[in-house]
C-alpha cells in the first residue's frame, strides 16, 4: 500500500520554459529506459519476489522512490511548457527560432495533454509494459537492473550536455546521484548474489543438460580476428568452470533446413509437378 | 555484408509434432529476450560502434551467430507444426487432449502463417524494435549483454523443464551452452572495460555535475528496515569512491508540486471563483 | 513523493491455485482499464493539474490508493500461479482437466516471469501508455475518470461471474466497492463542475467559433428511424442552448473530394492521358 | 451494409498548404480521440448491441456519419500537403521559416503517403485497436462516448487557437459543433439509462457481492486534506444508497504482501542459506 | 460521406455456438489481412488518389464493400459467442470438452466486449494502422491490394477446413467469392497500369538515377545454386529493359564497415589506449 | 547458418553529415517497408518454406542481402549524424536552420543511441514484427515480395528528391538498382507461378466452396459510375474462369443485423420494458 506527500523529492523548477526540451525530457519519464520503466520494473519485481526479504525490501524502497521520480520529471516537463507558443504562422513569421521550436515541440504537449507530461517517450511513442523485466531470478534480476541505471544515468548525462538551463541541469544533477547510487547499490546486490548462486544464470541447471563441448567457445561468425585478442578468447572462464577457446572455423552441425511438405489443408502452393 | 550456409548450426528435430510446444517456444525466438532481439540488439552495437576493434568484432561474432540461431527455433517450430490438427470439434470430440492442443494452440500458426515460425512471442504480440538496446557507451551495452544472455537461458531452462521430447531438450542443451557462453564472454569484457572506465556509467561525467550528497545514500522508502542489512546499506562503496549510507527517513527537497495557471488557449477548466 | 507499506490494502488470498485465472485477473491489472491503467491516469492527472486544490488532491488520493491496487492483484496473480503445472504431455495424457489448464494458460507466467504477474492484459499484450487520459481539462477528465470505473467495475463483475473460489471472490467484493466510491466520487465532481463550466466541453469555446447550424442536429446516417424516439432527438438539449432536431435525409456540404495532382517530386502515378 | 456518396460532409479546403499544421491535424484522425476511434468505437458498440433498438440506431447513426469526419479530415490533410516543399538545404538555406517547417514535417507525408494522410496520430504513432470502447453494457458505454466526444472537442478548440488559415478553421468550425450535438445526445441517452439502471454500472450486481464498508469511503492516500472539501466526502452518494465518508488514516487490511518460494522448476533464485 | 442499411451484405448465422472458432475468426476481422485492413487501406487510397477518377472509384467502390464485411464478421463472431460458458472449475470438471474451450477463448469476449467482437486479431493483438498501404503511386498500390485480397482468402480458407459449422462456411463461402473478384478486379487494373507505367515502381526514376551495373544481377548470398534454376537468373528481365545475370560469388563494394570516434558529449566509452 | 564480412555491400559515405536526413532515412532501416522488414520477411518465408528447392534459394539470396542492406543504410545514418550539434539554445540562436535542425532532429539519434542508428521508423515508431509476411502459399508470398520492394524502391526515390548530398545519392542509386532486380526478380518468379497454380490464390480451393454468384461482380458501393469503365467491370477475368459483371445497385442478402440479448452473467444493460 502506497501514501503519497505533495513535496517533490527534488527541485524540478527550470529558469524558463523551452518545449523543445520538454520533448527530450520525455525520454527519461516515459522511455525504454525511463522512470516509468525503472518504477514498474522494480515494483513488479518486489511483487513477484518469492522470498529473501532484504533483497526484496531494497527492491522495493528503490522502485517506489522512482514513482517520485517520475512525479519530478513529469512536473519539469509541464514547467517547460509553461505558456508555449502554439500558434504557428503568426509566431514564426515574425521569429525562425520560435518557427524551429514550434515544428519541433511533440504536438501532444499542445493538443492533447495541454501543456503537461506523457506517458510517451521523446518521439511520441506510448510507454509499453513490453520494456520491463522481473524474471522472478535475482541475479538476472539485479543484471536488468544494473543495466537499466546506467542506459538511465548515460541518457541524463546527454540531456545535461543538451542545456544550459541551470534548473534543469540542478535537476539533473540530483538524478545523475541516484543512479550513481542504485548502480553501486545493485552492483553490490549483484556480486552478493553471484558469490552463492554462480555467475551464469539460472545457476540451477545440472551440468548434463547442457551441450558442454559448446560452453565456452568463442566461434568467429565475423571475418577478422580482432575479437581473439580479448579476455574472453582464451584463458579461464569468468563462472571457473572451463577455458575459452577461440574456434576460427564456424562449424554447422545441424544438417540441412527443410520440412515436410504442407498438408493440403493449409493451401500452401503445392510442390510443382 | 553476410552470407549463408544452408545448414543449421545444430539439431532441431523433435521427435514429435507438438503444436502447444511450437507456441511456447516461440517466447524465445520473438520474445523480449529472444534471439531476434538478441541477433538485432548485437548488430545494431556493431554498427553503431565508434573504435575499440575487438569488442566490435567480438559483438559482430556473436549478432552473426543469434541469425543462426532465429533459423534453428524457426525450423523446430514449423516441425512441432508439422500435420498440426485444425479442425476443433471433430477431433475435439473424440479425444479432450487434442481438444485442449488446438484450444491452446498460437491461431497464427494455423491461419497466417501455415504451419510456421512467427516472429512474434508466446503470447502472440509481434516483436518490437523497443526491445533492444545500443546506447554506444561499451560498458553500458555489456550490462545490458549480459542481461540478455542470463534472460535467456533461464527462459530456456524453464522450456526445458516444460518437455520430455529428446529432440527439443537437444536443441535446447545446445542454447544453455551458448548461452553460457555469451554470459561469460561478456562478463569477462564487461570486467576488462570497467578496469578502464570504472563500475559507474559513464565514467565520463565530471563530479561536480553531480549532487553529490545523495550519490551513495539508500533511502527507505518502503517501511521495514531489511535491506538495511545487505552490503548496499553501509560500508565502501563498489566503485572505489564513496560509503554507502542508510536514511531510515525519506525527506522532500523540492518543494510543493505546482504548476501555474494554464493560458486560456490551452481550454483547460478555468480556475473556480 | 511516494512511501511504501508492506500490508496489502485487502486480502488477496485464493482457495487454491488456478492459472487459467491468473491469465484472466491480468486484464484487470494490465488491461485498458485495468489498475495499471487507472493508476497512472489519475497520477498524470493530478501532476498536470494547474490550479483546483481540492480537485487535484482528491485526483492524488485515488491515483496513490490505485498502486496498492496493482499491488494486491499482483499478488493475487502470483499466488494463483503457486505451483502451477508447467509440463504438459506427462500431466495432459493423465488429466484431460490439466490438460486443458496449461493450453490455456498465459505462457508468459510460466516461461518469463517464473509464476508472477505480468504488466500485460488477458491476452499477454503488453500495457500502453496510449491507454491514459490526461487532457488538462477537468470536466473531461472526470469524464474519463468515471468511464474508468464504469467500466473496470464491470469487468471485475464478469470475473465474480467466472470463479467459485471464495479467496478471489473476496478480493473481487473489494474491488467492487471501491470502483463504487470512485464512480460516486468522480460524479459528485462532474456535478460540481458541469455547474461551473457547463456541460459541453470545453465551456470556453466562444459561441462564434462554432457552426450553429448543425449543434443540435440528430443526422439519420443509419437507415431506420427508431434513434428519433429518444429524449436525444427532439425537445431541449442538456446544456440548455438549444433545440434537439431530427434530420431525416443526411445532406453533403462540403463538394466532391478530389485533390490536386501530385508533384512529379513524389513519384505517383503520372495522371494518364 | 454501407455506401459512399463522393461529396464531402462540410468543407476541407484550406486557404493555402501548412504541411506542420498537416501533421498536427493528425491527433484528430489518427490519436486517441481521433474520428477513426470515434468511428470504430460506435460501429463495434453498434454491432455489439443485444437489444434497445433505439440506442443501436443512434449509435449507428453517429458512427457512420463519423466515416465521413475521417474524409474530411483526410483530405484537409492532404490539401495543407499540396507541394509540401522536401528538399531541405536548397530550401532551408533560403529561408529559414520553410527550415523550421520541413524540420518539424511528419516524414511519413514525404516519405510514406506521398503527400496524403496516414491512419496515426501527430506523433506518427499507428492508429491502435487497443483505443475503443465497446463494452456490451451501455451505460458504461454512453460514459465512454460522452468522453471521447469531450477530448475530441477540447482538441478541435486547441487545434482552432493553433491556426489563422480561415479555410482551415471553417472546418473545425463545423467540428464543434457536430461534437456538441455528440456530446449533447450522449448526455441525454446516459440520463435516460441511469434513470432505468441506476448511476453505478453495472447496475446488476447484488449488494451481497460487494465489501459494502468500502462502498462509500474516501481514503486520504494523498497527505493534506484538500479534498475532504468537495461534495464527494460528506453527504448523500449519488447513487442513492449511502453517506459519503472520509477517512484520514488509510487503513491495511490484507496481511504482508508475501509470496511461497518457488518450485525449483522455475528456476529463481534459490533461497539463501 | 457514407450511409448504413441495417440489412447484412450476406448471411452470418452459425448453426450452434463456438466461443474457440470466434477467437479464430479474430484474424479475418481485426488482423493484419483483415476486413479492418482492407477497409482502411482501400479508403485511404481513394481518398489520397490524385487524379485517375476510375481507379479512385474502383477503390471507393471496394472500400465501403468492405465496411460492410467487418459488419458481417463482427456479427458472426457475437453469434458465436452466444450463451459462451465462462465459469471454468464447475463446466470444465464435468466436461473435458468445455474446459478446452474455456481454456482456450480469447478471455477479452468473455471480460471487455461481454460476448461482443473486438478490433484484434486471433491472438487478441490489437488492429494496427501499422498494418495498411496507401502510397500514391497505384502502380504500388494495386500489388499491395492484390496481395491483401491473396493473404486474406488464403487466410479464408483455412478457416473454412476448420469448421463444419453449415453457417460459418456459408459466410466463408460468399468471402471467398469476394474475395475472388477482388483479386480479378485488382489484377486487372495492375496490368491497365503497367502497360502505362511499366512493371517497374515507379516509373519515373530516371535511368541515370540508378546504379545499374546492379540493375539485373541475382547474387548467390545462400549456398547452393538452385536459385540459377529459374526464369529469373537468365534471359529477358519482364520490364524489357535487361538481361538477368547470375553471380555466383557476391562481392563487397563499400570498404569497411568504421566509423568516426563519437564525440565527448555524447559519453560513449572513451576509445581505449 | 550466417557469416559476416566486414566490407559493405556498397559505398555508405556522405559528403557531410545532415542530422535531419538521418531521421528520415530511418524509414527505410526500420520502416513498414525498410530493409529490416524485406529481411525478416524473405527470411521467415525461406525457413518456413515447405519443397521447391529454387523458390527457397532465390528467397534466402535476397535476405541474406537484405541483412547487408541494414548495415550499410546503420552505417550512413551514423555518419550522417557525425558531431550532430545538440545544444540547442547556444546554437540555435546563432543559426535559425541549425534551430531548425535540431528542432527536427529524432532525439533518439541523441538521446538513446549516441548518434548511431535505431530500430525504428522515420517517425521515431520502433519495427514491428507485425509488418512481415510469410503464408507459407508462394504465390501469394510472391506478390507481397513485389509489394515490398515496389513500396521500398518509390520511398528510396522520394528520398533522392530530398538531398543534394553527392554521397547520400550514390548509395540511393544502389538501392535503386537493387530493389530493380528485386521488383523483377519477383516478377519473374510470380508469373511462374501463376502458371503453375492459377492467379487466384490459394489455387487449391475447390469450385463448390464459393458462392460463384459473387465471385466476378463489380458492385457499386460508392457513388458515381467511373468505375465502370475500367478493364475490371466487363469482359473475361484474368483467372480465365468467368465474365466481370457491373452491378449497379448494391443488395443485402443477409437480412437484419440483430443479436440475441445478453446472458445475465455478462451484465450488459438489461433490455428496458
Amino acid at each position: 500500500m502506497f501514501s503519497h506527500k505533495k513535496e517533490l523529492q527534488y527541485h524540478a523548477k527550470p529558469e524558463r520554459p523551452d518545449p523543445l526540451f520538454a520533448k527530450h525530457l520525455q525520454e527519461i519519464l516515459g522511455g525504454q529506459f525511463g522512470e516509468i520503466s525503472v518504477a514498474m520494473q522494480y515494483l513488479f519485481q518486489g511483487w513477484n519476489a518469492r522470498g529473501d526479504e532484504k533483497y526484496k525490501d531494497l527492491i522495493m524502497d528503490t522502485g517506489t522512490e522512482e514513482l517520485g521520480h517520475i512525479e519530478m520529471i513529469s512536473t519539469m516537463i509541464a514547467r517547460l511548457l509553461d505558456n508555449a507558443p502554439l500558434n504557428e504562422q503568426e509566431k514564426a513569421a515574425e521569429d525562425p527560432v520560435i518557427g524551429a521550436i514550434m515544428g519541433g515541440m511533440n504536438p501532444h504537449h499542445a493538443i492533447v495533454s495541454g501543456l503537461g507530461a506523457m506517458p510517451e517517450n521523446s518521439a511520441g511513442v506510448p510507454w509499453s509494459g513490453g520494456y520491463i523485466i522481473a524474471s522472478g531470478n535475482l541475479v538476472a534480476d539485479m543484471r536488468a537492473n544494473l543495466n537499466a541505471e546506467s542506459q538511465g544515468r548515460l541518457q541524463v548525462a546527454r540531456l545535461y550536455e543538451m542545456t544550459d538551463d541551470r534548473g534543469i541541469k540542478e535537476m539533473l544533477s540530483f538524478l545523475l546521484a541516484r543512479d550513481t547510487m542504485h548502480q553501486n547499490q545493485w552492483y553490490a546486490a549483484l556480486k552478493e548474489l553471484e558469490e552463492v548462486h554462480g555467475t551464469t544464470v539460472p545457476g540451477t541447471v545440472p551440468r548434463e543438460w547442457e551441450a558442454t563441448d559448446f560452453s565456452y567457445d568463442l566461434i568467429n561468425f565475423s571475418e577478422g580476428e580482432e575479437s581473439a585478442e580479448g579476455s574472453w578468447a582464451s584463458g579461464a572462464t569468468p563462472d571457473g568452470a572451463g577455458e575459452f577457446a577461440y574456434v576460427k572455423e564456424p562449424k554447422a552441425h545441424g544438417g540441412k533446413q527443410e520440412l515436410k511438405p504442407a498438408p493440403s489443408y493449409v493451401h500452401g502452393t503445392p510442390p510443382t509437378k
